[in-house]
């Protein structure tokens, strides 16, 4: 059998995984491990030499395939690009380097001659990247929605099940290793807007910048929320979304998003428990399909990284290699269309003081900005206060702007304490 | 771009999803259709040539795949044989031949250095061949399970939510197109465990005989069974299974199974309703992968056929293509476990006479045959019968069936009225 000479850079825990499955897999040789520190202690042991001097790797000519598996956007970016540079093939599991100089690497990788494999980027050890490249290939995609980070799906389930602040959750799920000391890019909503960016390119051959991605996270999400979603029949979800707004149109806008969405109970995105992910692909001629299973972890996104090393290895050999794996992707960003014009049913929260005609005047705002109510109901009425919970039907997510600003002006209202998006389906 | 030239057989709802997708792929040219009967009255609507004569696509040295979807054994089996004799590559829908032949097809396949791709053939829409043989290519499998039939699964559910017969579900069925005049390849498991036997050799690289395989189809379920299946928590599915008894040896046997399965509630295969297929894959390094999607129609299959040919399209004119994608599948069949030596907890219900001592002494035949009870209450006494409903622990199946039979000669006894295993995670 065919072998391949490997360099790995990065020996945390996907570079452990790493390690472990590569031992059954002897026809792929992996030289050696580039580490920032020889002296940290590690979950692997490998046979192979380890080094601080990542040059040992990436002008090592011997090696053909680099894995990158350090994480962080810097200095990965340089070492794929030093590695590409020398016609290396990039094995890689970070989002982060792709999302933000993806058009830049996948050009440089075809005047290389050379391919990028990135299973590992995206839902951990669900091999979404291969089902959308290659199992549903006939299919123009109209949308991609999910469950993607672990962390906030950990934390949002916990919060509804034990009825827990945000605060005491995140700071449990960060004394179980579940979350960062600083939780920005899971809870503000960072990774999943990276691991879009990388689906809006599989599926609809562009790019798009992390910083166009509409983006809320999880921090203002309170136990009463979950609880009055739940009495309506919806779970609170950070869902991701990439949707082709104009399919015929190859440089078309794309709206791309990851919020909360109250997703209905039976739905499966409701199903999704602790870290796993889970991934509706909506194609024109399959229709839907969906994946779910481990989104993170050490074995399964090894699964992810090593399985794209042997896809490349067993065609390695062959002439014109690079031109079949090459994922058809632009080299310019895409076009993202406005926040403003998406359209979703939304659950509000309102803090009112109880004085007579509040509905009334809500009803009457709504009905000017076309906002239609789907249900309307006061609850826990004490000092003088009442919240009123509604759910709207489809509305422009401009419209419910302008209608919330309206509602702000008026002396009853204390606070929008929560408007949330209702999922709708692709 | 490349231009691969096309040859297919039968246009049926499967080849007409297939020329309408084809449509959208210009670079890949349809040449000419054979149908068996040029008067009949089709869905689709050509623009190739249409012949009763297949010879014309497979002598014609310009076809260099043939696409076959006319299903059947034969003559699909000869043409298929001919086709790859001519050194053409066969992309198929046909889990029927594959199953029964798949061992000769593969090898003649490799000796004529082609290749046959059958993502259609299981599944459906669910891209599940590529997700197994590429996406999870760094594992070994355990097991692979699912809810792989829609007329199956679509005659359990109107029957569980309407309370009515097998029998007058099935008419209604058949009524709607749902099911055939002679619906024993459904409801007997046969399309079940041809797609089994596929999936064995894809995860475990060796073909079951379809005959090996343990099968019970859904004919003798009854709206009691899924009515208390249901109160205790479970609904009964048409559950597939090939699991890998003995994973450190290549030629172990393989323990491939197509029975009703009571599955709880809250379990992703419970809530797969209609035609929608579920297959969970359960790999040593990822865990646990699930997939649900369209698992029949036209369109749906037609994007596994289509998909297939434009994965094969895209590597076609580079040598050395064939050893990339032929699977490596032996062409021994496989050795299969005994059922007796299956473990999984059991619901059994009895109708017994309402006479003293029943219960204990089914407690006794139990224990003697190492059967651990989990529930058992006595149901609606009535003319001096009564229903006993039993819930178990895992327990060998032959002893099941010695437990079984010792109850048979039990005064008492009126019938066995049903054993059905319950789902047990890989």
């Amino acid at each position: 059998m065919a072998r391949v000479v490997l360099g790995m850079i990065g020996l945390g825990t996907v570079g452990s995984g790493v390690v472990q499955l590569l031992a059954q897999h002897k026809h792929l040789q992996l030289k050696k491990i580039a580490v920032r520190d020889l002296q940290k202690e590690r979950a692997a042991n490998p046979t192979c030499p380890i080094t601080e001097n990542v040059s040992e790797i990436i002008d090592d000519p011997e090696i053909e395939v680099l894995v990158e598996v350090m994480g962080g956007e810097e200095p990965a970016l340089t070492y794929i690009r030093r590695a590409l540079e020398k016609r290396k093939h990039v094995v890689t599991a970070n989002k982060e380097v792709l999302a933000k100089h993806g058009p830049s690497l996948f050009q440089l990788a075809r005047e290389k001659g050379v391919t990028i494999f990135f299973e590992a980027s995206v839902a951990g050890g669900i091999p979404l990247i291969s089902t959308i490249q290659r199992g549903l290939g006939a299919n123009q995609f109209a949308a991609v929605t999910g469950i993607l980070n672990g962390t906030t799906n950990f934390i949002l389930s916990n919060m509804e099940e034990k009825g827990l602040s945000y605060d005491s959750v995140l700071a449990e799920a960060q004394r179980l290793g579940f979350a960062e000391a600083d939780p920005s890019a899971d809870v503000d909503g960072h990774d999943v807007a990276y691991k879009l960016s990388i689906l809006a390119a599989l599926s609809f051959q562009r790019f798009v910048k992390p910083e166009d991605i509409y983006r809320e996270g999880i921090r203002n999400i309170t136990p009463d929320d979950l609880a009055l979603a739940k009495e309506f029949g919806y779970r609170i979800k950070l869902v991701g979304t990439a949707r082709n707004t104009d399919p015929k149109n190859k440089a078309g806008a794309l709206a791309v998003r990851v919020h909360p969405t109250l997703v209905p109970l039976a739905h499966p995105l409701a199903a999704v428990s602790g870290s796993s992910n889970c991934i509706l692909v909506n194609g024109d001629a399959v229709g839907e399909i969906i994946m779910v299973g481990p989104g993170a972890g050490s074995l399964p996104t090894a699964s992810a990284v090593v399985g794209d090393i042997i896809n490349l290895e067993s065609a390695l050999k062959l002439p014109d290699f690079a031109s079949y794996f090459q994922p058809s992707i632009t080299s310019e960003w895409s076009k993202t269309a406005s926040p403003d014009d998406w359209t979703s049913p939304y659950f509000l929260r309102l803090s009112v003081k109880d004085t007579p005609g509040v509905i009334g005047t809500i009803g009457t705002i709504f009905g000017e900005h076309k906002i239609s109510i789907q249900s309307i109901i006061q609850r826990g009425v004490a000092d003088r206060r009442a919240t009123i919970v509604i759910l709207t039907h489809d509305v422009r997510s401009g419209n419910m702007e302008a209608a919330l600003a309206d509602l702000k002006k008026c002396e009853f209202l204390d606070s929008v304490a929560s408007a949330i998006r209702i999922y709708k389906a692709a």
